[in-house]
């Protein structure tokens, strides 16, 4: 039951109505879409509804709905949540087109296709977050010039490919096309180690008496991230802990270099010139809109990979082959 | 030539008209201290006299001034450039209170005390900066509720503290009273540290294909301080090496143990729920305000770094011995 034109219009069914899945309801509502939402808690619904949405803990009966209705699925549950829920989806709408916002690809892949969904499913990640969580902390402008990324695998279909870029750019969203494990890769290096580091060095400071009172800037932005749920932080590390390990090791490389170089020639220079050099690139890296890609294409996901890793984002729905 | 009543309206004369010494100077003419400057450069005086402050490049003069005058003097110039300051205030201003707001403070103490001046000197440090440098970074405004230490090593005179805590309160600072070491091995953990980390992962990060592209929130105040001037960072981190150096090594082993059980166990359960734990403890810290130690009274430079330690902050001025 696709729907070439007008894919704006189909509805949105979230499950899981945390953060994430909760700023997507509410986002999606906001652009005008028809949007309902599942969630495991009581709690969350209620507070879903109270705030106006459509939310309902059953869930055969919200995904025979999402059925019905052919809206686009978003899994927005816990990584450990998702077997389960897909074993749901398989039963109750396996012809739905599917999507996820949740941070790891490579995993999620592999669940989907051991689900056997993996037609229908193109994944996805809004890089964006608070240090908060539930329900309550969601805000339908979470997602506003935010990077999402969306999965351009070799095997993405791309009728599920529109409708989920179509979602992103109306939750305000730029997208970034990109393969799942180079997604994971660049995940590891600018997420999911920056966490572990603020939590180390939450920890190490912690120890240091005056530490705490004297705490100002440098430390409160690089500790900030120690604030989030550690259930949160553990799922995204430990389910990337193939890129995660490499960049750890990596970092640990460069730190002891430069403790080397402090303790016997009394310099750090080389750290901190290149870190300077890598943050002053990071600050003036060149982006540009993608807008001449035309989806369905020959090489049109090999395409959208390259203008990704260039600096490329897609502000705007592309044209698509034959319309 | 001390003024017990009355230091309020002293004037202070800022050495080293950067970031941190032209605010100083902008702080205190706009809490109706006199006062006036001296930098190395012709373009800082120029800046500043364009603002319609009194600064000079003539060392000699501006100390001889300091001295007719009493002058608190404010060392602001960077590490490497003390040794030669302090040469020209025992000859020009040996008499002055002396005072500084470099970022280490152990090294301080020691190049003071080789130039002959520790009598009459207190160290300080005021805990605010921005990535930027120079004259035109500064702002009267940079010093308001941020944590300002002053030193209350044994032997400080209690005179010249109350003067420079009268000059950090006139700049809108919360004083922390604090002995030189422990303020050392608190701002390793808390400002070197996370410079370094920022310095790590940034370099890190830069060799990830598409990282830079995905970047967000978490990367992006994981490497800020990355964005500070590579002279500054390497001086605040070299000068500090013996504190520095045991922080960075214990920091080091967290992560290893976080590596090993996320490479043998899948689980980074350990870290993450202490750094979460630890943050929190930090947004919690309590604070106090320090109101009933008398300055001069026995004891008072214990009572007041046990004061610190435990979270105590001066936000006006003390009651005296005698007064």
């Amino acid at each position: 039951m696709c729907q070439p034109e007008g894919v704006g219009d189909t509805p949105v069914c979230v499950l899981g109505l945390g953060l994430i899945g909760g700023s997507v309801l509410r986002a999606a509502v906001a652009a005008g879409r028809p949007a309902f939402g599942y969630n495991r808690s009581i709690r969350g619904v209620a507070e879903a509804r109270a705030d106006g949405f459509d939310a309902d803990t059953e869930l055969p009966a919200v995904l025979t709905r999402a059925a019905e209705t052919d809206a686009l699925i978003v899994l927005a549950v816990p990584v450990p949540a998702l077997p389960g829920m897909l074993d749901h989806i398989a039963r109750y709408a396996p012809g739905c087109a599917l999507t996820d916002v949740t941070s790891v690809k490579r995993e999620v892949l592999d669940m989907v296709s051991a689900a056997g969904l993996r037609a229908r499913f193109v994944g996805g990640h809004p890089m964006a977050g608070t240090a908060h969580s539930g329900w309550s902390a969601g805000d339908a402008r979470l997602f506003r010039g935010a990077p999402w990324v969306i999965s351009v695998d070799d095997d993405v279909d791309e009728q599920v490919w529109m409708r989920v870029l179509t979602l992103a750019l109306g939750c305000g969203a730029v997208v970034v096309p990109a393969r799942s494990d180079e997604h994971d890769a660049a995940a590891a290096a600018i997420s999911h180690l920056p966490h572990l580091l603020a939590e180390a060095l939450a920890v190490t400071a912690a120890d240091v008496p005056l530490a705490f009172a004297l705490a100002a800037g440098s430390f409160r932005d690089g500790t900030r991230v120690a604030g989030t749920a550690p259930d949160l932080v553990r799922a995204m590390c430990e389910a990337n802990a193939g890129q995660l390990l490499p960049a750890l090791d990596e970092l640990q490389q460069r730190l002891t270099a430069a403790r080397n170089t402090l303790a016997h020639h009394g310099s750090v220079a080389d750290l901190v010139e290149e870190g300077h050099a890598a943050r002053t690139r990071y600050d003036s890296f060149p982006r540009h809109e993608i807008v001449t890609i035309v989806v369905g294409e020959e090489d049109w996901r090999d395409e959208l990979a390259a203008a990704g890793r260039a600096g490329g984002v897609i502000r705007s729905v592309l044209p698509v082959r034959g319309r």
